[in-house]
């Protein structure tokens, strides 16, 4: 229980700098004390105490401690081959042959559409190898598909200059929130908008760079819809505080899975242009659209399709090939679009990306295949939309089992997982649950999750890592484990659940 | 000539800005005006103007302009595959069945230890699939691999616990010079010590924290040592401007190709000790040694070596899949190896990478294969042995065949290439040639080397761009060309060389 422990200890990493600063530190030239404090104000829920636990528990059950369970199920994270999701076939041709041309371009194993598909990217390559560095922004071709597939999804036009590609998506989250540092404290600070709940890389980069975070509350009583009202009050208050530069809108919602309306999407856009603000869409959820009525615009679109007031905007998109159907997560492929920035900006931002020389070009390879699938009449398009499809289909059933699930539970409820790959449902804590929690130093969801970890093996993260308004109680589960495994562990947390109210009530 | 003339108008950028910023910026969010202004600090010559120009020229050759040339030869990065170098058929396969492994791990034509290498590494990653996150630190049998070379490499042990894995090097020299800022203005700002000449991710990364460098003349007369008094000189005067904190030591060097002796790097040690300062030891190269009687040394056995005072002492070592005799720069593979630093900062440096989520798994793979290469008896052993004894025996010829005849030429003096990938020659510049630069408004070396590249297709990197003795001249050229390549590079330079003397004398 030893991080149970140190999270008890609220700030239980002070504590263990105490323990260890007085004997151990003194000689040390970096210390806690003297170390970089935006570093210290950092926190990653989804890789936080709690998963570092279940690490734990992993290794508790293969040493044979005896527990309630015999394996700790694994939904604190959108890590989907982790969970037992195969890989596309194709994807995976291309990029092997990309590795081993020699030998793979001519096995009569490896369809052709794939050989084609990976000696298009190789030319592209300098000295037709993907050992070599690409250029910082990504492969040329690459880049070129990318606005192909943005260009045919949203009948507007997409320029390959405007596009970068980045380790994951949060590489290039990062390089556009740097250049929008004001590198000024307090009042001077730049001022970022991000949901609240929000995924926690948000709120880390912020600390990082020592920016504002300007939280304005999804409203979670409608599907978690961005309320304008909500938006123009946080503004408002934060202004005093910093200086507002940018909005946050992730559609599909991370961690609350909501898909925006267009028309919710054309106000957020009305009101950035009316603050000034740069907007900043994460879509990489982009092909995760489950719920009937809901199907995903793009910022880019919505935007262009405004007219001249709106289309002139600055606006970067970020997508990954961790999400999606292909759950790709260990290639770190991802890439930003970014229109109407100026020039002079746009060639700083190039310098900025040039000394982290270029993104793994077998990401970037992973990238052109998701843009580029096989076409119709291809000999691989069938078995790629056969295994598109199953994927997709059995996200759209979990996602639809989990919503059911949680709102047939007493004291639960969830919105409709309308997209991504997360449930956040809401939770009311016995009073007395609230005052356990507070007697361990604990938030109470954190004291409800880590008990849910430790008596029914399910990893989830506490809505408190993503924010939550104050004395409501969440978690994020993902909808990723196969489907009768999900279905086991919503079992199970009923069970846990109903004990763990009746413990309290 | 449009990078020429950018160029030209030093801080040729911030004309951009101006002539855009009246017409285009009003309207914009982000200008150049209201940007990160340590962005706009940053500087990163391996991709600058001239590495631009170069694109243009070629893209030029290939609308049939002509030129005194066909092809430009780009010597101005370390990419070894880019100018012809061939992979290392193992380590590809090896991560060509980690890819595919379905299909490969049953192919008659991959050999038995390849397979047994992606099967161990397929089993150490979640749902044996590379396609699922790491930890932020990196697949652990990755990590224990990483160990087990070291301490065979130093005859010390090394802990898995104290390393990690990045996107390439430069990601986890980031991480660690992250550490170490104190966040704070002025006299308050981290110093870091770094070489002149350096490699310029190390100013870049300065300027982006907002850090302040402190810059130590390596011994030109002493083929590019660290020289001790030299230290003491650079640290004395920062000491009214920041707060110094770390000194980089790049070794093999680059851009200058010295192997430090281990006489040096105790020296280096124990001006550490005696300054307080966190040790960040850049050993990329350290498979890149040719001289007679040079010999690569790690600081971490150095260190250990030197007994109790110094074996307790913070030091990071970086090393990366880059270079060496593999070059696989694509795959973006790299690690760290930290020690002694305070187990508490340790958790916060941990947690710094957690929101990075993880480097590339391939790349990763990639390391793996690195440091843990075909064993004697292995049937790919000796393929694997003759593939990279060719490519560090043409290097070492390189090496020794740039330095010589650099040396034949009048006016250019050159130290011995004893490592790395880079020779830096000293030019001696006519009077009149440094006035016809400051005419052109550029610095007399860029002036040379932008000729160089318009008369004879040869791109290499000005001495400006890594920091030199003031009045001196120099540039970076890589020795990676195949021989004849290079030899024939050579035998134009020589040309070039004599008419730019010619011309300016």
């Amino acid at each position: 229980m030893h991080s149970l422990k140190m999270y008890r200890a609220t700030g239980g990493i002070c504590k263990l700098q105490r323990v260890f600063g007085a004997a151990q530190c003194r000689t040390k030239v970096l210390s806690v004390e003297n170390m970089n404090p935006h570093v210290k104000k950092m926190e990653y829920a989804v890789r936080g105490p709690i998963v570092i636990r279940a690490g734990e528990i992993e290794e508790e059950l293969r040493q044979g401690v005896k527990k309630p369970f015999t394996e700790v199920i694994r939904a604190n994270i959108g890590d989907c081959h982790a969970v037992g999701q195969e890989p596309i076939t194709f994807l995976r041709q291309v990029v092997a042959i990309c590795t081993d041309p020699d030998r793979l371009l001519n096995d009569p194993n490896y369809p052709s559409d794939a050989k084609e598909r990976a000696q298009r990217i190789l030319n592209s390559c300098s000295g037709q190898s993907i050992g070599s560095y690409s250029d910082s922004s990504g492969v040329r071709v690459i880049r070129e598909d990318i606005a192909r597939y943005i260009t045919e999804r949203d009948g507007h036009p997409a320029d390959p200059v405007d596009i970068f590609l980045s380790t994951g998506a949060s590489d290039s989250i990062k390089t556009i929130m740097k250049l929008l540092m004001t590198a000024k404290d307090g009042k001077d600070r730049a001022g970022i908008m991000i949901p609240i709940p929000q995924y926690p890389l948000y709120t880390a980069t912020i600390a990082e760079y020592n920016a504002y975070p300007i939280g304005y509350y999804l409203d979670e009583s409608n599907t978690w819809a961005c309320n304008i009202p909500e938006l123009k009050r946080a503004i408002k208050e934060a202004r005093s505080e910093c200086k507002p530069r940018a909005i946050v809108i992730i559609n599909p919602g991370n961690p609350t899975g909501q898909v925006l309306s267009r028309q919710n999407i054309e106000e957020v856009i009305k009101f950035a242009k009316e603050e000034n603000l740069f907007l900043m869409a994460d879509e990489v959820y982009q092909h995760n659209v489950y719920a009937e009525g809901s199907a995903f615009h793009s910022f880019k679109k919505v935007l262009m399709e405004m007219g001249p007031e709106y289309n002139t905007m600055e606006l970067a998109s970020f997508m990954s090939t961790s999400k999606g159907y292909m759950g790709e997560c260990g290639f770190r492929g991802g890439y930003c679009e970014v229109i109407n920035l100026d020039p002079a900006v746009k060639v700083m931002q190039l310098k900025s990306i040039s000394a982290k020389l270029c993104s793994s070009v077998s990401g970037q390879a992973v990238m052109d295949v998701v843009v580029n699938p096989p076409r119709p009449g291809e000999p691989s398009y069938d078995l790629f939309i056969k295994e598109k499809d199953f994927v997709l289909g059995q996200l759209k059933k979990k996602a639809e089992m989990v919503t059911k699930t949680f709102n047939s539970i007493d004291g639960i409820s969830c919105n409709v997982v309308q997209g991504a790959m997360y449930a956040f449902p809401n939770i009311k804590l016995p009073q007395k649950a609230i005052q356990a929690a507070q007697a361990a130093g604990m938030k109470p969801d954190a004291f409800y999750c880590f008990q849910l970890l430790e008596e029914a093996g399910i990893c989830v993260v506490p809505g408190s890592g993503f924010g939550q308004v104050e004395g409501t109680f969440h978690f994020r589960t993902t909808i990723l484990p196969p489907l009768d495994k999900l279905t086991g562990m919503m079992e199970k947390f009923k069970v846990f659940h109903e004990n763990f109210i009746n413990k309290y009530k």
